[in-house]
């Protein structure tokens, strides 16, 4: 009993999916999103997923961590982590795209450690004969509610066909935006990505919103575009019709000044994004509402503990997502799935993807909710054909960082990215 | 795969053992400590251990709690702890001793929960053939160093025969006590319940300490017996001399005005014993350092929680014990063992007991260190010899409710409890 499981080797396999020109405060999605996909081998011939951010930064760390976790055993989980800290030694990873907030020497450390564990808790479970739920402490629920993720968009990227989504740059097409997204998936939440246009033009979105869609909770999440002031006149403006504001300016202490002015509870995933950032956001009052995200809240062990943390500290959990494929949806279901508090229906950019790599069948949304998959470790498998057309559109796509800043300005070169920008 | 392990049925037995005429703030241990042993059993025939007080109205929850968790997966730790906290229903235990601090509602929840939990951990670690501490995480240290844990006391109990340890109410009993403590475990630290005395004979008994051993970090707990005045006082006295200063006064007030005061940091078991104590003793600065006691934290799981918000807000971590037996020294030292931040030897009321219900061999001190089981799960078994000797022994004792107090107070019916006593 008790023998070890051990790491024989890690492939790490950057990967490029087709994304709509989906626009934010910082720019525009580019044609290609990147992701990478780590598998883990063991001595025993069970084999682990992983999914993780592919810029080259975060790419060399990952393949220098490859090194380093080989020959440890799927269950060293704290001795990994200790080890991926020692290895990392301070160095902080640059945030290409600027909407996650200020990435620390630990939070760098959360990033690199978050797609290892979750391939060994994979493993763990494929050798248990238990899904990752089980192991993290077993489901609290069957479904994980899901919110609709608006975007302003173009019809599609400039020069290439149009995406498989229409235009949406008024309210009108914003409100048809999320009728098709609720009518495809059954969402039972909207959450509109903003700081796109001036404030009262997002604002009469958010109203068409409420008017279309009287029950379903609303959220607006403009980035930290705005200044202070902006924020509290905007935040009041919008009383009684925002479940949560989500980020409306930077920083922990600009946030708090926000919060004692607005009537609704502020979240984030830009001022939080570190445990170190959790004491002075407790100390400032400077959220009520955190959203989690296991990339770089450092895996779904961790995930729980800011979850515990949020509990303790009487502050509310919802959760981030970046774009991402089937390998991370389902390690956020079964996160999901086993935290009691989070009580908010999850952001996902599932919607807008055409692409995968893993096999269909085992993730699917009814009435906007996905089901724990149930078969052991994650409950998703790699499709290695996509797997090598998604890596092979890799190569040939050209993008190596994300950079939403610079391709809108390659588009308007008189565009310039201003944080706060009103 | 994925198959349920259900439970189907929980044993829980009432035992007492022999325990010597420890002195402390509140009267003296009586001669029978009590304790509960949970076994739970499954439809796969695997069974799983865990141990927690036996006070009747803890034993009246527990054989609730049997019930509301026969039929459920031993993984669904989370439902499992949801359904106790809705069988429980605001209910809040009583504590005879005086010793933990305010029970509240959710601490009793985590009281009640935390033998399943750490019998369900038996369990799946068993059937996946891994060790508890690899279900926690993982090890990061193969050795977790406890502290001599002094006690004044009396030769033995009136009318009965002497312990096997004389008796301790000078500096130099106490010196010679922890000598013969060091000397037999190997102890790293020093600690001595204190608030038996007047504070200037405790301050008297450190002094002999740290000359007596030099290199060996010393703890004093008078279990809040002083006033914030007299706290000060003995905190400045002991400058240099104390590693922390445990619940010198009651209250998470009063603590954080010794705190401010006082050049060691103050660690407490009593005014931060549930997880609602922690966010107003971060408020308020009332403690730097937290034990931990997985029997009132809710377990493995939510203890290792409590390490990571003591790392998340900047406070460190130790160790509570109660007087206890194997099953909870093994599930002791698995949570120690995978806690990276737990840096302070841990207590344990060990040395005192000459009983035990776990079979011999698997449990050994080696310099003052134990190592946790390498076998599946808990890594102890149960002695059901010894299991029926004790439980008639808890039978014939008489001793119901932990009442150092009362006992004392049979002995000297002039001696009365006064917190704070100085």
């Amino acid at each position: 009993m008790n023998d070890a499981l051990r790491i024989t080797g890690v492939t790490i396999t950057p990967v490029a999916f087709r994304d709509p020109a989906l626009l934010n405060a910082v720019g525009v999605h580019e044609p290609y999103a990147l992701r990478a996909i780590v598998e883990i081998d063991t001595d025993q011939g069970i084999t682990g997923l992983g999914e993780t951010y592919a810029d080259e930064g975060h790419l060399h760390r990952l393949r220098q961590a490859a090194e380093a976790v080989t020959g440890m055993d799927v269950h060293a989980l704290g001795a990994m982590y200790g080890r991926l800290a020692d290895m990392l030694n301070g160095q902080t990873g640059t945030d290409g795209h600027g909407l996650t907030g200020v990435i620390t020497s630990g939070g760098t450390v959360d990033r690199v450690f978050s797609p290892f564990e979750v391939a060994c808790l994979d493993i763990q479970g494929k050798a248990a004969g238990r899904s990752v739920s089980d192991l993290l402490g077993g489901a609290v629920r069957d479904r994980v509610p899901f919110s609709a993720y608006l975007f302003y968009k173009w019809r599609g990227h400039p020069g290439a066909e149009d995406d498989l989504w229409e235009e949406a740059l008024t309210p009108d097409q914003i409100v048809a935006q999320a009728r098709r997204m609720v009518d495809t998936y059954g969402f039972s939440a909207i959450k509109l990505k903003g700081g796109v246009f001036p404030p009262d033009q997002e604002i009469e979105a958010i109203r068409a919103l409420r008017a279309a869609f009287p029950g379903l909770p609303l959220r607006l999440d403009p980035n930290a575009a705005w200044s202070v002031e902006t924020a509290i006149r905007v935040g009041r403006e919008l009383d009684g019709v925002l479940e949560y504001l989500e980020d409306p300016t930077p920083g922990l202490q600009d946030m708090a000044r926000v919060a004692r002015d607005v009537p609704m509870p502020l979240a984030t995933n830009m001022c939080v994004v570190a445990f170190e950032h959790l004491a002075p956001a407790v100390e400032h009052g400077s959220v009520r509402i955190v959203l989690s995200d296991h990339h770089y809240w450092g895996g779904l062990h961790r995930s729980k503990l800011l979850a515990g943390i949020c509990d303790t500290f009487g502050m509310g959990l919802s959760m981030h997502s970046n774009s991402h494929l089937g390998i991370s949806l389902a390690a956020m279901v079964h996160l999901a799935a086993v935290t009691p508090n989070l009580t908010y229906a999850c952001d996902t950019h599932w919607a807008w993807k055409t692409e995968d790599v893993i096999e269909s069948g085992t993730l699917a949304f009814e009435n906007g909710a996905v089901r724990p998959p149930q078969g052991p470790g994650l409950g998703v498998e790699l499709d290695r054909d996509a797997l090598a057309r998604l890596h092979e559109q890799y190569l040939q796509c050209g993008i190596r960082n994300r950079d939403d800043t610079g391709y809108m300005q390659l588009i308007d070169p008189s565009w310039a990215k201003r944080i706060p920008r009103w």
